[in-house]
């Protein structure tokens, strides 16, 4: 058999569950649920290098916000939601006073399944030239720059290699970049973020050996936000397949069907709009103390 | 069992050949092949209500039209594909010299699954006021109007009353309205046209009773041009169980998959472009005598 | 010498003022001033065919509200102002409790500075079919539905041809036209929006005879709300000479700029964007008792 | 009096022409026109510093092609225009068999006067990644990556900060920067491109000392291309003032008028895409040895 493709840590959480003969612990992962203004955050803490193999993913903290309340369009989720994600990205990017920080948004803007990094990147207040060039009148904010980093295919230019060059430069002091994931359950696809404190391989489902984006390779701490947009066919058609009884499927038969379909909700346009907003607005309340949503909706226009 | 949802007659056809016990001959139903300039093009002619019925679609013709050779990109495959495809147009339609034509692009533009229509509109030619107005430079051409007529949710009138409404006024000696299918099989998905002589009903595969656009509910020949853009979710989910050996998977099951998702190629945004183009293409150059694709790219810009 | 090309009451009126040799009273026109939540509102009242004549506008009644609290993004100004928008439309749309509106975007969506019209048709809430099928959840909205007419060019039909046979079908009690303007002043420009009872006529200012779209036409109250978005060329160099001493200069001279140049603001899309969606909601206000800013803002997503 | 501003150097000397007292010869410059295809194309070299503070333009070649054949949609004129400015290009930059190149579209997207530099980055074929990675299939191609480098308040870096980054990770042998331009005279604008070898200072006519792109900034040659999609609206007064006969407005009555307006063609948003497309075609003949315009539209899709 292979490995289920998921971006998500607990996602590869449960799948461990289901595969575990006896109803035995985890070693070197800890797990804790909480809720927070009706949103349920889970947290999966990869402890060491065992739980690491187990979960095929590297050691580090992995927050899951599951965005139930606000994709329904409960009155004051976008608010309530929003904050919530603020307060969990603030305690783990763990910024001083001063700290400056860049934005990177992953991915394709062509591509709807691709776009939540470079449109969250449009919904993040830019001002690092506002604060080095007005201090009296931004000196509260912290220096933030953005950048979409495009993908190979449209720049030429791995989006590592991009990176690089630009925090060599202009040395922020934190990273957070941006991306489109793949889920294994179609139920969390466009209803989950996730943060993590161990950066980002781009494209990684893919096992195209790309460099990856992380504290390793740049040297400053990077966070990694991450949403599902699609299930990987080839994931939805093992899940069904042993649904329906049947563990004889080879994996070229699969292959067959995931070869480049992706499985996305209908209103996925619709979603990847709203909760690029959504993510840019937590990051913006994450960075500047004392703003409201409403002042954010007033720099951003 | 239910039936699988296909909005293409020549999968009819294959799914009744599956379900056939013996290789008998099917009822009311007359099919051949051929190949014009490298494409491959199906017309399937379903002649009496027995055929209708095992079929389930509206006596008629339909013809189908792969568009592999456009899609991987051959030299000159747009050329000969959209004049091809032009060919089988200007057969089905049957229009005189001094008829018009009315292109109505049906769909929600900001879904891209569903944006084949309005896209494809963007494509066409508009003519009527030119040739109204400007008859002797304008003289040769027919008279071509386009309507957007957007979905219920953007405008609060089904697209079959602000069609009916439109004619009524303008009265176009045919009319041609362009859509997003569902295919059953993946590989036919963003790789097909499909012409019918029927009609359509708008979102018909969801079974809510619209009312349909064709030469009864509008008292004028109506052509169907439609492109699958998706499979349905729950349809590919019945065909893995079906290959992995299950016939035991009840149709909740599969709801609990095909809720509200979509398959599509992971390049559909580039495909939905490039068919709305050369399905435009091929629209003017059936209109239009003795235009050619360079007139066409001149006319609109 | 011609006409200064404008399309809205307020400036008709101050260039009569400007041009009258004495500071005598305007005959047949009757205008009043007055500031709601910190917006400035002129009505001017056209009341007899004189009144007519000398400010070459049709009788009616012309409200312009200037937007610059909303455009300097003062804090609530959005609230406010489209609060005290929806106030202005309500009076003088005067529709009972179970009328039904249509509203209709006019101009070309591809083209800047002619967007306004369909992008307030996306910021509209379309109810009409919800209040049909769902009258328990929705009975409390009015009925209104959308459409978008677009433009010869892009369609064949004259707007006013494609708004007549909608009208005619689907029986609204009001229809509310929206539309980009031409303004003298640049001071204007993306900052006011101007109600009128008049309706009118598409592409006006060019003199090309177009069909109106009014009461007379449709036979159904007919309001116009129209943004001004650029300053004719011609206007502006019209505006300079004079302020520059000469009288002499000739049309031709003018012509030799205003052909095919629109004068607008630098930041235009984002103004384009903001207004659209100022009207919208203010429309959604006039028409939905007891609905607020943020329950637009849940509906529309 | 102030230097009216224009951002092409083929003004320049035209505004000199005009203010000479008598037809004296303008020393440091040479001028030659020549056409192609039916372009008109005008070659200008400053050649010494005296030629320099004369035009206000650093020393160099400016090379100006006229675009009216290809604005008027005469028959061929995409296709030999295109290759015209690839002949012009080419000779520019001066690029060995071996040698890569990095395209920098400047400027917003969001706005469409400022989008010629991302919208040519678009039609730009990326193959720096193609070549190292599949050197048999594309070896025969230039490498050439693309970099869409924003706008100070998007990204909250100078673009030459940006610039510079990428281009001492990726070291090109040559940079083009693709920029939209300010004219003096409208008849130019969006009819004509410039290229210069002399590089860019982003915003220059703003007078806001942004550090420059060029080849002492960079290391590397540094050649411009840019399209004038405005005209200043302070110039635009000051020549209407001129031809009116009045030389005593003063710099604060313009002001007025050119706040922060632009002078635009009314169908701006399709002649910056078409622009667009022409400049990133030639582009890539000039990069890429015995490759067509057909070659391109099949690469890109």
């Amino acid at each position: 058999m292979w490995t289920i493709r998921t971006d998500l840590a607990v996602e590869a959480r449960e799948i461990w569950a289901e595969s575990a003969e006896a109803q035995t612990e985890l070693p070197g992962v800890i797990a804790r649920d909480k809720n927070v203004a009706g949103f349920d955050i889970t947290t999966v803490r990869i402890t060491d290098e065992q739980g690491a193999r187990e979960l095929n993913k590297p050691v580090g903290t992995y927050i899951t916000v599951e965005l139930d309340r606000f994709i329904n369009r409960e009155e004051g989720a976008f608010n309530a939601g929003s904050i919530a994600l603020a307060q969990e990205i603030e305690e783990l990017i763990q910024m001083e006073p001063g700290d400056s920080a860049l934005v990177v948004g992953l991915g394709n803007s062509a591509i709807t399944a691709d776009a939540i990094g470079p449109m969250t990147a449009r919904h993040t207040m830019v001002t690092r030239h506002l604060v080095d060039k007005m201090p009296e009148e931004f000196g509260m904010l912290r220096r933030v720059s953005v950048l979409e980093s495009g993908v190979l295919g449209t720049t030429g230019m791995e989006s590592a290699e991009l990176i690089k060059a630009v925090t060599e430069r202009i040395r922020p002091d934190r990273v957070i970049v941006v991306d489109a994931l793949a889920s294994r359950r179609f139920k969390r696809v466009c209803r989950t973020v996730q943060l993590a404190d161990t950066g980002i391989v781009p494209g990684s489902g893919v096992g195209n050996g790309r460099m990856a984006i992380n504290t390793e390779t740049l040297g400053i701490p990077v966070t990694a936000i991450g949403v599902p947009t699609v299930v990987d066919a080839g994931t939805l058609a093992a899940d069904i397949a042993e649904k329906a009884g049947s563990r004889e499927v080879s994996r070229q038969d699969f292959e067959n069907y995931g070869g480049d379909m992706i499985v996305t909700p209908k209103d996925i346009d619709t979603s990847v709009n709203d909760i690029s907003k959504f993510i840019g607005y937590a990051l913006n309340l994450a960075f500047h103390q004392g703003i409201t949503v409403d002042d954010i909706t007033m720099f951003l226009g």
